[in-house]
């Protein structure tokens, strides 16, 4: 039970009864019976794609990847740091590309050996971890590159206006040099200082929300930063797109797995989605993911309206580290999780333990072995006593680690989750429910217009006082 | 509903059914339903305690601090960087350690403000990311502390074989004075080595599992590398030994929280149990009590041998950058969580958003403003608009965040989770599940006397090629 393609696999085996019996595992019956359903899901998308409402489709197909590396090319020679500003879908993205792609320990680096310069996403607001930064930085090497859809975002605008100061202070009017501005075309305080200031930026697409745009300038200009091709991430995403046209369930990765994840969730009772890559480069992405998934899918109305309250809760974990660690709840705790493992067919390097290198027999058989086959020794062995225990995993797997493969990864999980969200009835593109927290803060704040909300937080906190029984 | 003391303060209003309802808030007749149980609970604490056989909370008052610090302060000075070999509660502590206490960009920092060595964890065996580390390592000024348990950890030697090796090769003989080890005090392959090569070392105390170790040598020593107040951290620990005595159950902060997690997960179907500090130092404490709390409480079997299948999952997250990731799934998505925000009453820094660095009106209420207001009220925003939607939370709050501090919150949380285990009526002191992984893995490695383990994995994966149906 295996979709299959030259450069990538999705074994969904192990979420199978066949395999892992009738209690937790799919029935054929069940694929069968969401047949139809993940059909008209399929058609829907492809229709309102058609009217151009789902517009993070058609990314791999854009243009302007040429301005990117021209800004980039021309600002890599004058740049030591790259200081990314952007929180969310604004820095996963970019995040997730860099760790999966650049050098592990790119920024401790030699500058002469970095492929491009040192990149630092701040996506909190920590006052101490920005100062920290500040301690590392050469603020008149430093390119700053802020990213923010609506161009508001209270947290990236705080950054931004820390960031212009310190800049300004250092650089006079030269700093507009050094900043690049990723935002709404139009609309929004940034986009309004950049054309005022004459800045250098690039448009976050129309529609696109934030967890869908790693595949915009706000996940490629970061990465073009430190010599990703940025060209073959929208090849490998333009050749996964052929497949998540495909009507056939079995035929279609994205539709296939957005069902066996639905089946196992609503027909099995398996509310929570772990993502356990076995590659120190995809920890990010399955951060990416995280936030993909559960905003996407986390919604408390249908598309009808009536209250669900539905969404898996994605959960990150890294193999083989976390086989030390989660490994035993996923073995005997509750049977509320799918595993879904990624794992890649090679490594970029390959690393043996010397012959001869171990102290006495117990050890002796780990000589000459490699790095490699034990951390493929060890995935299939999580993967087989997992099984045996009748616990629902599968896994994506790559050939390799390329800008290809991981394009068309990011697309894949991308259609996964809009087809997830038909599946589910909801509205997979929105997230209603952050925005009065959002309005909240602004009230604390002080923002005008937010009074109300100020007064009600501030009473809220000053009520909770009288809990507070001093021992 | 607050349990305080001078330093820190567990607020757990927001679980009960006073503030969000009866459905999901904690009645008080289920506390009185749970006192008798609480009670007994800790009484077999305390009698185990007295039997010798809970060895990590006499931990505040051990002996051999002195001995650390010597061995520290001898090798500093020669030992540009530190290499930490470990996997699991081997790297997790060490790890919270000086994620919490050291500065936020440390390995960044040129070495005459760097307080000790670059410190590094390995903690996979991913071949890229060891290669990457070579690339940035300068051997000849490296000190390698191996730590693990048992001193069989195949992960942990496959690394330590390879970087012997190296080491080996660039010192000569010279080797063992870089090389610390951190094992059982009479037992393994590693104990075996560091005698008959007569290495530095330190023992794991027996009877103390992994999880439980941050306040042994396992995570004092890399901590006292950089120069951390290890005997602060025991001091912490030791004032927080007197409230975890306290009989009565508000007055006992780990006996409290623990039988309110419990209550919440058996009586409210809350199984996802999600931490999420407002500082991003406290963001590996986090890492740290998820294998504390997922290898401890997830059981298949309970103290009678009975079925059971429990144990709450948890969840890591960062305040204020996931509410722009998973804040959407837990105030829309189902009601299966408590959230446990951990709060600093202060930062080390105080950072200001300049007056007049603002674009426009529309931002301007920006200005004057810091960084660490803004984090608060989002924080505070966060915490109430979960409650206003009956989302279960509570909040560990740190006046600071110190070695004392942090040391205390180690062994508050590491004696809830004994508490915990008890209330669950599983042994929160063993990890059966993981040991059936590890002979498989063995097999496949070729280790003699696995021959069977290596048969049968070997087998499964060939016959899983039938499911393989190329399209």
């Amino acid at each position: 039970m295996i979709w299959q393609a030259e450069d990538i696999y999705l074994d969904y085996s192990n979420m199978m009864a066949e395999v892992i019996g009738d209690e937790h595992g799919i029935t054929f019956e069940e694929i069968e019976g969401i047949r139809d359903k993940a059909g008209e899901v399929h058609r829907r998308v492809q229709h309102e794609r058609g009217d151009d409402k789902l517009p993070f489709l058609n990314l791999p197909y854009q243009e302007g990847i040429g301005e990117i590396k021209c800004v980039v090319d021309d600002l890599r020679g004058s740049a030591h740091t790259l200081v990314v500003l952007g929180i969310g879908g604004s820095a996963l993205g970019g995040r997730a590309l860099i760790a999966a792609l650049g050098h592990p320990f790119h920024n401790l680096l030699p500058a002469e050996v970095r492929k491009g310069p040192r990149v630092f996403f701040l996506d909190n607001i920590d006052p101490d971890t920005i100062t920290g930064l500040l301690d590392v930085l050469d603020l008149s090497q430093t390119v700053v590159n802020v990213i923010s859809k609506s161009g508001s975002t209270i947290e990236t605008l705080s950054h931004f206006f820390l960031f212009l100061s310190l800049l300004n202070g250092r650089l006079g009017p030269d700093w507009r040099k050094r900043v690049v501005v990723t935002t709404d075309p139009s609309n929004g305080p940034l986009r309004r200082l950049a054309e005022e200031e004459g800045l250098v930026s690039f448009s976050t697409p129309p529609g696109v929300e934030g967890r869908f745009s790693v595949l915009t300038p706000v996940g490629l200009l970061p990465a073009a930063f430190i010599g990703i091709d940025i060209e073959g991430l929208l090849d490998g995403a333009a050749l996964t797109d052929k497949w998540c046209r495909e009507e056939e369930l079995e035929a279609n990765p994205a539709l296939l797995n957005a069902a066996l994840q639905y089946l196992a969730h609503v027909k099995k009772v398996k509310g929570i989605s772990v993502m356990m890559p076995y590659a120190d480069s995809l920890r990010e992405v399955a951060d990416w993911y995280r936030q993909l998934w559960a905003e996407s899918l986390g919604k408390k109305k249908d598309v009808q309206g009536r209250l669900v309250y539905v969404g898996p809760t994605p959960v990150k974990a890294l193999g083989v580290t976390d086989q030390h660690s989660q490994l035993q709840l996923y073995l005997e705790g509750p049977y509320d999780k799918v595993i879904t493992f990624m794992a890649l067919g090679s490594f970029s390097h390959f690393l043996k333990i010397p012959e001869g290198g171990s102290w006495g027999e117990e050890t002796a058989y780990l000589e000459g072995k490699s790095l490699n086959e034990l951390m493929e020794a060890e995935r299939r062995a999580t993967e087989f006593v997992l099984t045996k225990n009748s616990r629902s995993n599968c896994t994506i797997y790559l050939k390799e680690l390329n800008p290809r493969t991981l394009g068309g990864l990011f697309y894949l999980l991308e259609v996964q989750t809009a087809f997830a969200g038909g599946l589910y009835g909801i509205n997979p593109f929105d997230q209603p429910a952050v925005e009065e927290g959002k309005r909240l803060t602004c009230g604390m704040m002080g923002r005008r217009g937010f009074e109300g909300e100020g007064e009600e937080i501030r009473g809220w906190i000053k009520g909770r006082n009288v809990y507070k029984v001093p021992r």
